[in-house]
């Protein structure tokens, strides 16, 4: 098979599972919607060991056409579906965790499904397997964790169907998972996602050899249709870009192999092969069963519901989205984020910049920021289990974070929004007594925020602050961005929605050096602050004295507590005239 | 039927044609792939009256699934797809223009198609029908347009599939078009609308009833497929907003009525709905030979060979995309204008705002914009057809634009960034001899200029000006517009690379108001230009004075050859210390 035809694919080959064991539940099992199974049998991989405080436990949960085999086991076994991410000195390192995974319910690869023999009948069920739910899916998978004797899964991760499952977890067993990481996924599909599933199951359903489901009595498969679905998924899973990448130089060069579908174009042959190959090892059942459970998933579509939903979880959470993933799109992502952030979780989120759409959680193309990110996190939890909390504090010499810090009262519940790498909330958390909260935009910042244990949520200040409620936080800071905000007006005033009080920083254009450098030189003045640039070039876009704000506040009526004025390279505060003699100002504010 | 089901499918509804004609062409017709056609009939409405001299003769094409009926021809007359375009007093306005449309050949709604009678044979074509191309479709469109006697349309306007016809009008026929109108739609598709179309087409011709195409002799219809087919385009055709909207809320408020498909959710009975009602009206093998047809459209990939083939085109171009259409996206439009810039064609573009996807250009939810350009568009080709240009010129005070004006020979290609209404290109026309080109953001503008029978293309500064070729004008202007771009040396850099000369003005920070206002009040300078505001809300992000730019320029080898100081407020040139004393200044510059 050329590169064409299996490089994003690699990742869901069929492998034979020679390390899989088998747990084998013998009691019988209600399901949400009414039906129950006599018998459960799971099939499910580990790696690493269990320690003795058995904390160390990670649970991975596969998408839809994956399995128990996330890595190789050896030498000898042949790559999972994760290898990139699972194995020693890996993110989910095995040297440090146990990792298991389970195939799930409703599968076709070991775990109980519809092409399983029925105890009760001895026969395979067919369509009598019964309506299962991903809650059902949780369900299984905790008994199998009960059974390793695992009070508390130090990280439940997963992706796409994955990652629903993940959300499952963190809601139906609160007191049993320290975190999760879903990734690439959401509370509900959207209605196009829902749609593309419905069309799949109808190719299935209409293909004449499925037979209402019965088709294994008949020795047939419904072929064409499970690969029509199947390939109707592939494009779900790539981008628009990748897709482009991958065939638009090569349209016409279809590769020739026998299939009854059409092979025109190259693309064409790229999908008749996925979908072949993928009849091969998939099971009709399986695909109308887990779509449709997964169809029904729904944690919440509004905020409100979504934060009924939420509010039960006790764990971190580090979501991740990839920004061309257009089957979970990273808005679903940000309504998760934010109903967390509304009862007052605490959470990490990167929407991860990809070319590769849904997949992007699979392939290596960015693995070095979201890798790191589920390395850093997952290192995080465990060090907090072992330790508590521990930041490192960088650029002792900022005057305005400790004026802030003495702001700001021990217990207070604090937001800092354009956090960067986190120096000031590191200092709030090294204090001690705040509850802390950082949004930044620059994933690297984000990275490095949550390599030191913060919970920080990337977001652009300029789409505002919808995901908190009124009032959420005691003070909301605004340090030395507003300068860099296009929309004051609309900031300020979600700043002090949000927060009681806001502390505001900006570099004041009245300094004298800035005044007398337009007025002497007639040069346009440097506020030289940390990016600081030229006129052509700085991220400042904002042009303010302190008099100016002021007037904004009298406007717009806001009061204004206290001035900080400040004369950062004297390192000392300025009580006269501040609006000539202070570079940098700090107001406490409220509305 | 309740709305939900028929709000955007009312447009591609199946009417009785009782206005159509018929023509009919009784020679052998040779198509491009090498097949022929002994005769061909073509079913076509007209609306209004051809005129004396015929020059008023507009061609629509339609949508995949459409037909002749674009709109009713009286009261008793049903509904046409485009009824919100077409009609009396409408954009294209059937008191003014004669308009005719077509069905295409290899259609199923009269002209000439697989379902039609082959007349060698006596039988159905069936998948004797030979393989068509575009140019075909458009040489058969030519044929009836002879037939009328019309020697030169007016325009060609259509979108999606009519898109792609117009396209080919174009570049097939260049002296037979004076203007052509492509909506929503590409030089070539993307792989992932192609993957699309591949996986409809395998869904019809795995359905046990479809027998190779040979369904009609059976008496059977391959109905499964084709509804599968059809309900995979209806997802393409919306966005995925407007599927949220439509259906997120009523998830499993599914109707219920006779059908084979799934109908658990309530889109999953719209899709349902809509690909049985596909099937009484449309033929499968028309769908094949048709989405065949565009699949293998191709004006050229690379912009060299976009370049290629349209540099024969001679007609005024209206290009319009929508933001949310990502069957046939924004950028594939973009490339299109890119090409028709780099080769000095006269063409205008607006990606219109637009939740409705695909479909956007059959709704009425954005009419207002693309409804008024298109009326715009076609009033000025019109009156250009008969008087040659004439505009209008506003806001004669502006001392800045007849400077400007002073500073470009007659004869010059102009290109103005961020042209706004286009006073100074208006300007540029009415003194004739140059060839102007208008770039701006705002689509408010854009059709302020497309009214004025300018040519300007919707674009964003910060992404520079790939679309045009090295030193292509003689002339870039930039005026006042400097000060409110975030990247200000990538689009100096451009519009040096672009333009043999640049000419930038901008508001002078070092004025003799803005010192004192800042030395003396402790106030942020207001640059006071048309759009000014506060600090806080002024879209100006840049703060420069002539000396800053004087000392770029040096930094950066920028030759200036003139510098024009003006007092605004006094309506005069400057020439003693122009920092201190102007309030804008306009540079000629080179590199």
């Amino acid at each position: 098979m050329d590169a064409l035809f299996d490089s994003t694919d690699s990742v869901r080959n069929s492998n034979p599972l020679k390390f899989a064991r088998e747990f084998i539940y013998s009691s019988p099992v209600k399901l949400e919607c009414g039906g129950s199974l006599s018998e459960v049998r799971v099939t499910y991989e580990t790696y690493g060991e269990l320690n003795e405080r058995k904390d160390n436990a990670v649970l991975i949960c596969h998408a839809i056409s994956g399995d128990s085999h996330v890595a190789a086991h050896d030498e000898t076994d042949c790559a999972g579906w994760w290898e990139i991410m699972v194995g020693s000195g890996k993110p989910i390192d095995t040297d440090k965790y146990f990792v298991i995974c389970p195939n799930f319910l409703g599968g076709c690869r070991g775990t109980t499904g519809p092409d399983s023999i029925n105890p009760d009948t001895g026969v395979r069920y067919c369509l009598d397997f019964p309506e299962i739910t991903i809650g059902d899916i949780v369900e299984v998978e905790c008994l199998l964790i009960d059974s390793l004797g695992i009070t508390r899964l130090l990280s439940v991760i997963g992706g796409s169907l994955g990652g629903v499952v993940t959300l499952e977890w963190a809601t139906r067993f609160p007191d049993r998972v320290l975190s999760v990481i879903p990734l690439a996924t959401a509370a509900h599909m959207t209605s196009q996602a829902l749609a593309f599933d419905i069309v799949a199951r109808n190719a299935i359903q209409c293909d004449p050899n499925y037979l209402g489901g019965r088709y294994y009595e008949k020795g047939v498969v419904p072929a064409s249709g499970l690969a029509i679905a199947r390939m109707l998924g592939h494009i779900t899973y790539l981008s628009r870009e990748s897709m482009m990448k991958k065939f638009d130089s090569t349209k016409n060069q279809a590769r020739k192999f026998d299939t009854a579908f059409e092979t025109k174009f190259s693309v064409g042959s790229y999908l008749a092969y996925q979908g072949g190959k993928f009849v091969e090892r998939f099971d009709a059942n399986s695909y109308v069963v887990l779509t449709t459970a997964i169809d029904n998933f729904d944690l919440g579509s509004t905020p409100l519901e979504l934060c009924r939903s939420l509010k039960r979880s006790m764990c971190r959470w580090l979501i991740l989205s990839f920004t061309t993933d257009w089957l979970f799109p990273s808005f679903l992502s940000r309504e998760l984020v934010n109903a967390l952030l509304a009862t007052d979780k605490r959470v990490s989120y990167c929407d991860i910049p990809s070319e590769c759409g849904h997949d992007g959680f699979l392939l290596p193309d960015e693995f070095e920021i979201y890798g790191e990110m589920i390395r850093s996190f997952l290192s995080n939890v465990s060090y907090e289990l072992l330790k508590g909390g521990a930041v490192q504090i960088d650029r002792p010499d900022r005057l305005d974070y400790e004026q802030i810090l003495d702001l700001i009262p021990r217990g207070a519940k604090v937001l800092d929004l354009g956090c960067g790498k986190g120096g000031l909330l590191a200092r709030l958390r090294k204090r001690g007594g705040c509850r802390v909260q950082g949004v930044e935009i620059r994933e690297k910042y984000v990275l490095c925020c949550i390599d030191r244990g913060l919970d920080v949520v990337q977001a652009d200040l300029n789409d505002g602050l919808r995901a908190f409620s009124d009032h959420q936080f005691d003070f909301v800071v605004l340090s030395k961005t507003l300068q860099t905000v296009r929309d004051v007006e609309f900031v300020v005033d979600e700043m002090l929605r949000v927060g009681v009080r806001g502390i505001v920083s900006f570099p004041n254009l009245g300094f004298r050096e800035h005044r007398y450098r337009l007025m002497n030189e007639g040069r346009a003045p440097k506020l030289e602050f940390e990016a600081a640039g030229e006129w052509y070039n700085t991220s400042d876009v904002r042009f303010l004295t302190l008099a100016d704000f002021e007037d904004f506040c009298n406007k717009k009526g806001i009061n204004v507590h206290h001035c900080i004025a400040i004369d950062t390279k004297q390192q000392k505060q300025i009580d006269q005239n501040p609006n000539e003699n202070a570079d940098v100002v700090i107001l406490v504010i409220s509305k």
